[in-house]
């Protein structure tokens, strides 16, 4: 399988990361890009991760066979509406949004008869660090991609999606845009905007530089999540909303739980309530990997 | 600065990486070991831990000038009533417990005149496995280490309790026992209370199973230390409850702050809120340390 054309709208870590990838397995020709930001684009150009800067989204896509839109996700509706008229209908369109349901709204509202071209992607792979400084040909390797296709869909385009991202060495699964954002806000959103508060309540605290600079390795793990993108999160948080706040209020149920054996000195029901959690965890496997042979981000 | 006679109470991960660390320093002549488990004694002496184990803990103390009691939280007491009698004055006795004032008050009911020789110690270090199988020589390595000595301990036995652990290659810390228990309640305790919920939360859901199966990397480091001892943490959380139900709760309204902001549709204190997060845990450093030089564990 090889591409004549990629354009890459948004040239950051995740469509950087995307071209240098394809260009590594020899898949594409020509990688043309564009970024709203001049300098990321000249940036992307310098490392190589671009081979063309296009002046303009609608005039990157032109007479692309590959198109990924790796943007902000709010300003992904504006990317749709800005390449439609310039979309053939040969071309496969993707993007590596990390909420589903919400960029499928946006396509429907304007992508108009090229809607069968886009077949929404997320692959299961980032880095607290962004930019294209740190573009990664390997970022796909050894992590789950995971489809959402719409019903519009030819087969041909969804075969096409799933075998591009094999061949970066992704794990591909096809998932309904509603269950994606379900998953998404239990084992990803949630863990996030718990990150984001724990980090907060610490730092807030008269005593929070203290008690931070005695923090150890588990609470170093524990709060990587919390040094990601504000602007990329501020998007997530706000388009899965509803399913967030319903794990939200899921894991304060959990949370209850553990505090009321906590108060009333019950230590059988506290070791049970975190033998569960343990358990859980210990057989937990990273996309069904041994984690041992998973690189650390 | 070299021990005749090291008194292991307690052979786990953390005593039996105390003995292998003071072995391969040199600083000791004979590691005698007590464990509550006839299986633990047996496997600390095949492993080279120690050298002979002792028919008790009363008996296992006698003559030693190193003394480290590495039991869990809740047997600390036990212990050192058991071997108070055998105790001799110039013994320097420390143990290794997660939280010091439940500790510091064990130790005033059992030690009687034998309280002077008491150095509480808890070194931030671990791994979720237990058992002395994992015992590491280098665990105390390059890690923050907190004394909390009492008002009655002499110059020379805090003296010589600093320089034990610094020639471990720990970094020394003295904190009040107050201070110690509510700085790790705030980074330690509550990561793990929050990451034990959050992990119970995702399992319990019908769909857990299938969500958890896509979790990426992001949640496999925050909750890596949901997999920890259920009897050791159980003992912690209810060893210092009041401080983690604080903590909790402080939680719980950095929670409800970027929860109102998403209910709200309020992107820009979403992001405010977020951003704060962000920027305190990418200049948060380990130890104060750069955290590509401190091993992964």
């Amino acid at each position: 399988m090889k591409f004549e054309k990629l354009a890459l709208i948004g040239c950051g870590l995740m469509g950087g990361s995307f071209a240098l990838a394809l260009k590594k397995a020899g898949m594409v020709n020509q990688v043309v890009g564009f970024s709203a930001s001049e300098g990321t684009r000249q940036r992307a150009l310098e490392l190589g991760v671009i081979d063309v800067i296009a002046p303009s989204a609608a005039e990157a896509v032109q007479d692309a066979d590959l198109v990924l839109v790796a943007v902000p996700v709010s300003a992904t509706q504006a990317t749709f509406a800005a390449i439609a008229p310039t979309l053939s209908a040969q071309t496969l369109l993707m993007d590596v949004g990390s909420t589903k349901c919400d960029v499928v709204a946006a396509a429907m509202a304007t992508l108009g008869e090229r809607l069968p071209c886009f077949v929404p992607a997320h692959p299961i792979a980032g880095k607290e660090v962004a930019g294209v400084e740190h573009a990664d040909p390997e970022l796909y390797q050894n992590r789950q991609l995971i489809l959402t296709p719409l019903p519009c869909n030819g087969l041909r385009k969804i075969t096409q999606a799933h075998n591009v991202w094999e061949a970066l060495g992704s794990q591909v699964i096809t998932l309904t845009p509603e269950e994606h954002d379900a998953t998404f806000a239990a084992v990803s959103h949630l863990p996030h905007l718990v990150a984001f508060a724990l980090v907060n309540a610490v730092a807030q605290q008269p005593d929070g530089a203290d008690h931070l600079s005695m923090a150890g390795p588990g609470f170093r793990d524990f709060s990587r999540i919390a040094a990601s993108d504000p602007a990329v999160w501020r998007d997530i948080l706000l388009a899965n909303r509803t399913q967030v706040l319903l794990q939200s209020a899921l894991l304060r149920q959990a949370l209850d739980q553990l505090e009321t054996a906590m108060t009333e000195g019950d230590a059988s029901t506290l070791e049970q309530l975190i033998a569960q959690a343990s358990q859980t965890r210990a057989e937990w496997r990273l996309g069904g990997l041994d984690p041992d042979l998973v690189t650390q981000p």
